[in-house]
């Protein structure tokens, strides 16, 4: 088809779209001009940015169930967005598509303290789950740092995690039950509130689907009893490769921190010049970690990671003993993003995790790599489950910079499964780790995936191009691993 | 067809098979004679037997590949069988299929103190890995009765519990990675070292699907370091609704127990009668509380446990002040089903989950479903997580009473589902509660199912007639919600 040709069906579904949408929703939750839909044309990984053919914004399941009863009718894909605060390019908008706001799903429709959970709509904010929960004496655990604007329902599609991952596990640990739109339409609930759940484990595989086979429109969560006390420790390190070794050592002494977060040089260097936190400036790298549990399980455990870290090389050991003080030493770390954003033009922040062993020489080896692309990077982390987030350093005005950016960031993913690790902590794979995914697993893997994608979503409508490459982008990107020979089963390569 | 041309084409598949299969393995790895199969004609749930095709015994991944490839070439069904101990009949051999049985895959291949991981073939006995881990101070929490028997292949397919599930999570929160033959015969390996993985969840798939999805070759496991001190804590209640109130007393102060089981009258009577734990015969119910940690946590904890159970009116408080007394308490509890065992000649022993705060509701229920039918029940159970485990008493010899007893049974799981449960804590759905899935799902839901199972198996031949019905099979047991007046997808409903 030639590219008129092509506009100009585009531009005949999108006529029809638009009216349909018009008689199914009220005339506000349809938008459709230039300038309404540029809001909505990138997420949180500004560097790629479409603007769909509308954006809808249902307030009811049953207006969600209809506009993907309608696009599937039309064979228009469909992108959904909560908050749109993703990393990697998750809610990016297909161009030929539809994209789907879950903005109006805000409200929290139970907290249930006996129960301890919290039924909510997905455009709820994590933060305000914990918020409704407080005067039960509870809080829902994961926390990315976006936790003040992300919603639930993307938390559940990218499995995000958080500082707190470490201890009370990613967002799949802490889920319970979910309503999903099916590209049919149809409403499935799936997971429940026994312990174990009959049949197969829809929930795991719905959580961190990143919008691929289904659309979230509830979400119940798990809730957890406040700890009676939390108490933070600032280690300060000559030598990343001791600090490294310490998270190690904590570790394997049975502990396991409610965070565990690493800083290296140049992150202290910023966030201390940013908020004045007090941080040792010139250490090679802190470690801040975070104790919490009963009074004497703290106490306890405080006694014993100070041992521990002093005994790992740290060259100062410093014991928050106030709560004023405790959110002093966390303001640095919670403020580092910004802070590198600060003496840098530009800054793109990698996800990748990595056994904790393995810890010391992959942060070696990023030294080196920086070098190399002279490109400065700065590591701000959850060194306790190994998961990293380099930010590399560049200004976009020059010229070729983006692209060397782009292929640093890419060889880090690359070192992360050279090491037994993987491409995504809690970021998910969106648009932005695509060609990763290649490297990650070999045609069998994705084959499986395209496989489960075909069950669900045989027309693969539901968010396209993102989390799952084609076998054939693979081929493209060099880093197909065919199996015996051929691709296997090559009429599921069309996702 | 005929039931002669049935027997005498399976006859000839009968016979290819064990000339194809002598051929790839050594003589003493294919059994085929009437006594060599006799072992192998049910696994833990006996109510059900039937004779495989033939027996194979491979001890290599390759071997495995091989027999599935050939299975699939011949559309014969497999069923892949552990130590045979699961008690939902999940492992029942296909009268016109394989048993592939791993018991000769028993290795345990690594221990990794340092990542807190086993790497171990899928036949290595659940307590053979905690003993592994023992010099290195680490353990495997997930444990089920069976621990001393059951194998890690069939606990991730069960998904398995344990008493320790309440604090340390099931099956698929501990383990980490697995290598699974696909039906293709290909070698998948799913899951990572990392804290999250890219693409769709298939680990957690894979768990609990009870052997449809593919066959697990090898498991790495989570391990855990071994809590400093665990104390355990006997409380009496003279009446059952006052136990079960405890349990969400305990569970709101915000305590999570290693384990908090219950056991009512008829069972603390015959446990006493076998093992003299001490137990206060009379109580209308127990409860044992075990709580572990560190050294500071468990006193804490022992003193607000001891504090809640009286305030629950609880008639009498003991906590174990020695590791001797501790196994005593324990004692009966883990001598519970044997001791049922030795007062009714037959048992059958249930497994359902609900949401606690239920609890006193379904056991009054259940005391009057058990005068209505005329069976005594006993109940011996996970009380912290709301898994029910009663034991229906009867007596196989007395005519009709097998077939009350499955429909007492069937009435149970449905009273679970009523009150917002589900029809299996621990011990998978197998054969057991093929039904009770009917009630469990709608269409909608099980039509899901069958598309997994499609991508995944497409011609239905891992562990067939298991764990997810047809919705044929759910009509005529007449449970089948139908949707919209018709069933969906009607082409998926034949594994």
């Amino acid at each position: 088809m030639s590219t008129t040709a092509k506009q100009s069906t585009a531009s005949t579904t999108r006529e029809i779209l638009i009216r349909r949408f018009k008689a199914l929703l009220p005339a506000e939750q349809v938008l459709s001009s230039a300038e309404d839909l540029h809001p909505y044309e990138c997420d949180g990984l500004s560097a790629y940015r479409k603007l769909p053919l509308a954006v809808v914004l249902p307030d009811t399941i049953e207006q969600v169930q209809k506009i993907v009863e309608l696009c599937a009718e039309l064979d228009v894909p469909v992108v959904a967005r909560g908050a749109g605060t993703g990393l990697s390019g998750g809610a990016l908008p297909h161009d030929q598509g539809v994209l789907l706001s879950l903005a109006r799903f805000n409200r929290i429709l139970q907290v249930d303290p006996q129960q301890r959970v919290a039924r909510v709509q997905p455009g709820v904010r994590n933060l305000a789950i914990s918020e409704a929960a407080a005067p039960f004496g509870l809080y829902y655990a994961p926390d990315p740092s976006s936790q003040i604007a992300c919603s639930i329902g993307g938390n559940v599609a990218e499995n995000a995690g958080g500082v707190h991952c470490l201890k009370y596990g990613l967002t799949v640990h802490n889920i319970q039950q979910l309503k999903v739109v099916t590209i049919d339409g149809e409403l499935l609930t799936i997971g429940g509130s026994g312990l174990d759940a009959a049949g197969y484990d829809l929930l795991a595989l719905m959580t961190g689907s990143e919008g691929m086979l289904g659309v979230i429109v509830e979400v119940t969560v798990k809730l957890l009893p406040k700890p009676e006390r939390a108490q933070v420790i600032l280690a300060a390190f000559d030598d990343v490769v001791n600090a490294g070794q310490a998270v190690g050592n904590i570790i394997s002494a049975g502990i396991i921190p409610a965070g565990l977060e690493m800083m290296d040089k140049l992150a202290i260097q910023a966030a201390e010049d940013f908020v004045h936190a007090g941080y040792p400036v010139g250490a090679a790298a802190i470690l801040l970690c975070e104790l919490d549990g009963t009074n004497e399980e703290v106490s306890a455990h405080v006694y014993q990671v100070r041992e521990i870290l002093n005994q790992s090389g740290a060259t100062e050991v410093r014991t928050a003993d106030s709560e004023a003080e405790r959110m002093n030493f966390w303001k640095g770390r919670k403020a580092a993003f910004p802070a590198v954003g600060r003496i840098s033009p530009d800054y793109y922040c990698m996800d990748g995790t990595i056994p904790r062993k393995h810890l010391p020489e992959v942060l070696r080896k990023m030294a080196d790599m920086s070098k190399e692309y002279d490109l400065p990077v700065a590591n701000v982390f959850h060194a306790g489950d190994g998961n990293l987030h380099p930010l590399i350093l560049y200004d976009a005005n020059k010229p070729g910079e983006l692209e060397r950016t782009e292929e640093f960031g890419g060889k880090i993913l690359e070192l992360c499964v050279e090491v037994g690790g993987t491409i995504t902590g809690e970021h998910g794979v969106g648009m932005e780790k695509i060609n990763q995914m290649c490297v990650q697993f070999d045609a069998l893997e994705l084959t499986q995936f395209h496989a489960i994608k075909n069950a669900l979503d045989p027309k693969g409508l539901l968010n396209p191009g993102k989390a799952v490459p084609t076998l054939h982008r693979c081929a493209e990107f060099g880093a197909m691993h065919v199996h015996h020979g051929e691709l296997p089963f090559p009429e599921l390569d069309r996702f």
